[in-house]
């Protein structure tokens, strides 16, 4: 750290102590911070419309655990990576396992892939086909098998299932289906590993999702057991839904299993995390952080990052959403709680809002710079990528190839 | 029935025999169909910009009940009346419930009102300061014991609870306070009566509301216990939300409590049911009719209009609604249920649809039109109406009065 | 037409004599009806997420002419097929044009592709390079060559042009470079050809589409000149949008160029025409109707499909299509005009309504059966085709090759 | 200005110019920015479901003058009142500007009430029947004369017009008599004052609202002439509508009249500014300073607020809006444009955001407290509001009156 931005940290420390927080507690708490990268995000991927071929992108999964192994090297905080078994089949797992210690780091959330075969034309889970239903539970006890080589705590479900016209199937059936479904992959998760239930509002489903909300996620994990979570995609709601609210009923439940995070201005837009409404972002840590504070449920949550970068070089916007969450956390963990709750047991709403809006107008960057020193890694990740050379080399590894897109 | 409707409904039953249908059964069930119909819709009411009030709005009980009496005269399926505590108050309770009977009318839903008064500016049940907590519960004591004197078996609640802001209050304490309030409720509750819960997107809440949607009544009213069910209000979701697939799942769960019928193109509207989306109407009630044949819980639910005619005068509105309620049902009763199944057996998806598309395009009207006549009603209720003079009776009878507005 | 159907007819059109409406004028209108189909509905796509391929998708350019002519075999009112330039490319073009003819088709809009190429990553007509600008004038000087080569008088343009993140680009800069670009294409344009300028709420662009509207869409034509139309694709509007305003708006100032059919409950669904809301169908055709009646526009409007059919069979879904927007047509040509005006003026707003409702509610059927039995195609199309043995023989046809989906 | 934030603003002025910015400048144009505050933002108001009076909220005009002088003496940028002429009436306005400047206020526009009386009911400028529109013309002509007397520059339309029905009356009626109405207006209007034309998706009309969105605005303000010009409610888009792009659009057609600032999560809530997503504030407010920057159309482009504060206290919500507002400009004002203008040319689609986003997240209270020492205000307007007693006072001096709420 330098001594202007050395200079900068101690002013906004000293603030912060007269706000009466611990410093110490809240960089403990960031550099601990843990953000899962997808494997998926760092291949080639696009929109219905088409797809623009990256130089660089990823193929291989050794290619994409080589990316997520800089992306940590660039921020300290991404150190796991998630797979999507279909995508990213190997022979030898274990191998795998290796491979990806040796780079730093671990294997996080297992995706099974439930959309992409002909044989799901009508669902998988709730297909109305037995055989398809069959064949979906085959792929998810080989994905359980997988966990259990790479030592894997989730299995995160996102199912495409669901119906596009009226009466293209009965919709208590599909319900009575999938409820059987998850049942048989509760049976045979073990006692150590979780199942991750996804929810969205729609796509590739037009007429009725199966899982299409919260609330029916919820539902199915509540008949499952402990060890089923809601999963929270911040792109997955209608307009105008309140997520930090799902987020603090979940919390309350101990029912939320982990997020996908990006951000979305339409749809499931999948833009990079907090770019349309950072605040909306950092009221989502803000439950967060209440939550951490009072029944710690963090252990408890998965969080990952799951966008499409349709038009930014991928490496680097992964690393700008880590920064991102990075920063809605920071600025979640220096809100003066003390003077929050006493304006809302006074009724006081606007002293209650600034609260928040003066944490959210705080410019952290001082204090992520310090938690950086401390875990080695440089004070701007997105300019020492720049600096690193990093993309131009992967460039030209990987130039030449046939670049099979990956969907989604 | 005149010989030139009566040959039409010979040549419709044929059909629909032809296709398979019992159309005795289908007759009986509309003539078993029972609509509830608000006291509050045949009083003035308005937008926040003003409310333009109409000759003949009722005023008193007495009034609002005598407007019910005559919708249910020229439809025949409007025999209760849903009440509003507040607005309703009377003295004599017993009094009421009899002229009520003289009329051929029953009292239905007793809804409380948690919103109006400036007590509940931070909230009703879930409000931060206990006395206030205090005073709504006293409230829905008191609707509770006006329940047992009008013979009502339904507590409607509805809770405009939330908050504007963000920080303005704390989530999970409104969430745990909202759940102890409920479970006082519950208890209160005498075992042959029912809490509907109810959900609603927003308004007048506009940043977080308590019970925003299906997901969180649900899980309020499944913490609860068996005789708490959820309420479906029609405009009470965000854009794009598939209300048939809830109807779906709450009855699959035997939680469907009730509708508050309405229809609505932007918020919540308060238009005339099926005025915007009559197909959606009828995929409504092509679920319930699902129901009907398999696990019957028709009589667990409370089918109940709640629409603010703005401009529409308010007794024809009503019949109106109730009219188009009815054609839904009717349209639903004669799809051909075995072709569904089949088709949708078949992965046949446009053999399915065609089969809702048919019944919806079906002319229902001699149909309706017999079971007007064997429940002694006008055949066309609309024009009966008109013919009537009621609305010019009651205008001239009420005029002159200073109408106070009824809010919402 | 059997005798039972007659009897339908003959009751009918006796109602709507009786009516006022003049049933001969009705037909008149109804057979001259023009629907267009796309090339590109005939072969595969899909979503993001993957494509279901179906046996018998049309690849070749003759498949798709063989597909459509099939179509209108089936309906009669479907004579042209809409072109997209890039899919639909040939070496001969008045070949083309001579096998669409034998056929009994002609050549409808040519549809450029600004989207596909890598080179429009950034857009196409609103890009910040000039060199790409070119590139895509070029390409549309080519497809104003088709155009005159296959006497087609609409250029349908849809760009895809827009920007996923705050900053991408500069929002005035890009409108400038749009208006300068298609300046230089409705110069280039034929006097006796017209630019359809369609709109989209978002996606592929996921911040600003550059013609997000029809606000934009009229800005931009009525800067062109009179051969310039906006193109309203009915899945192209944010939620609650109201398209019948829309379209009463453009008809108004003479700027209705055509449609894109097809339906959404969410997004741009790209479902069948209808299948959603058939209600507001029938209100954009009530428009239609309108105008038809005083200010004769109908020969300006191209009524073009646009569906992406992901799980029904094509061609059996675009002839479902093109009965849906028949059935609206015709219900729309029943409405009893003068009734109507007459609530309207007296501030009838349930009567006037009922007129609407009450056409809505009419089964067309009999009528529509007239019809087709006059353009001497089968009564019930979508039984003819099932039984036609045209989707089985393309089956066998065209079986084992690989299909390469088109996108979209 | 304390010798604290003396130095925090010594080394944020430091930054900027090192970024190459003229801190001078930025100054000048933040002292010199100007918010119109509401005279109805001072009353009583609440939602459909009822009002909670305020302790010492304004009833008559000087009392709203009183509360929006002390507002200009906190914040230093707010001189000038909106009035709405049927609230806001007095007899003598010569009398009424006098007081007002007295106070060290202007008055800003004037806005028409053409929804209030039970005239209007099927609407004013767009009525069916001509004595409304006859009504509501000769209401907008006082209006006029009032604005010759106080000297207002902006008459600011806003109807409620539209319809709640299908069928309730013609769209295309009702746009001609919309278009007759207006151009008498313009007509009406001296050559030195301009007409503002408002636009709103949705309410109180339900159905169908006569000016929907920008689109139509702009197409009724060009027919009109150089003085018509659009208006921009922040909360009156469909969901997920692009704003700053309708602003940028406008800017670009010279036709941007002015805002009414406020935000929202669902529809029309009426927020305090800012308080759902600020970056969205921020980046209209970057389309303002680009324009101000190019081709200066500032002062053409009226400032105003407008929201209904339901629970906050209104004088200090007003506070904290003004200076939301405020800080929305700053972030936008340091920009570093040439760095973003060189990634966009790049196609450096995160460099340029990053632009964007190192400018939001900058702390600019630094800032804002050397321009509020400069114009002579307190450091800290809210705390310096908290501090001074009004609220109190005027508590005491206002109360024990019947409140009579103002709507909207």
């Amino acid at each position: 750290m330098n001594s202007e931005m050395q200079g900068k940290y101690e002013r906004l420390a000293a603030t912060l102590k007269a706000r009466g927080l611990d410093v110490q507690l809240i960089e403990g708490r960031l550099k601990s911070q843990h953000i899962e990268t997808p494997s998926w995000g760092y291949a080639d991927s696009g929109t219905r419309f088409g797809v623009f071929p990256q130089p660089g992108a990823a193929v291989t999964l050794s290619e994409k655990l080589r990316d997520a192994a800089h992306v940590h090297r660039m921020t300290g905080i991404a150190p796991s990576v998630a797979l999507h078994i279909l995508w990213d089949m190997v022979d030898d797992w274990q191998a795998l396992r290796q491979e990806a210690e040796g780079l730093g780091l671990t294997i996080g959330a297992i995706n099974p892939n439930l959309f992409q075969d002909e044989a799901y034309r009508f669902g998988s889970l709730a297909a109305p086909d037995p055989t398809v239903r069959r064949k979906a539970l085959d792929h998810v006890a080989q994905c359980i098998e997988i966990m259990k080589q790479v030592d894997s705590r989730d299995l995160s479900l996102w199912l495409a299932d669901g119906t596009n016209y009226p009466g293209q199937d009965d919709l208590r059936c599909r319900k009575r289906r999938l409820e059987e479904s998850l049942a048989q992959i509760y049976t045979m998760l073990p006692d150590d590993k979780r199942l991750l239930v996804e929810y969205k509002f729609f796509e590739p489903a037009f007429y009725a999702t199966d899982i299409p909300d919260w609330g029916m996620a919820l539902l199915l994990c509540n008949k499952l057991g402990e060890r089923a979570r809601v999963l929270v995609d911040l792109g997955h709601h209608a307009q105008g839904v309140n997520i930090e609210q799902i987020v603090a009923t979940l919390l309350d439940e101990k029912k939320l299993g982990g997020f996908h995070f990006n951000d979305r201005k339409y749809a499931d837009d999948d833009l990079t995390t907090g770019s349309i409404n950072p605040y909306e972002l950092f009221l989502v840590f803000h439950e967060l952080v209440t939550s951490e504070l009072n029944d710690d449920q963090g252990s408890q949550i998965a969080y990952m990052i799951d966008q499409t970068h349709l038009l930014k070089p991928r490496v680097e916007a992964m690393i700008q959403s880590v920064l991102a969450i990075q920063r809605a956390y920071a600025k979640a963990l220096i809100v003066d709680r003390e003077a929050l709750a006493a304006a809302q047991a006074d009724g006081d709403i606007i002293a209650a809002e600034e609260c928040l809006v003066s944490a959210f107008n705080t410019d952290v960057e001082p204090l992520l710079v310090k938690v950086r020193d401390d875990l080695g890694v440089p004070a701007d990740p997105l300019q020492a990528h720049r600096e690193s050379g990093y993309q131009e080399q992967i460039a030209r590894e990987r130039a030449g190839r046939k670049v099979q897109p990956t969907l989604g």
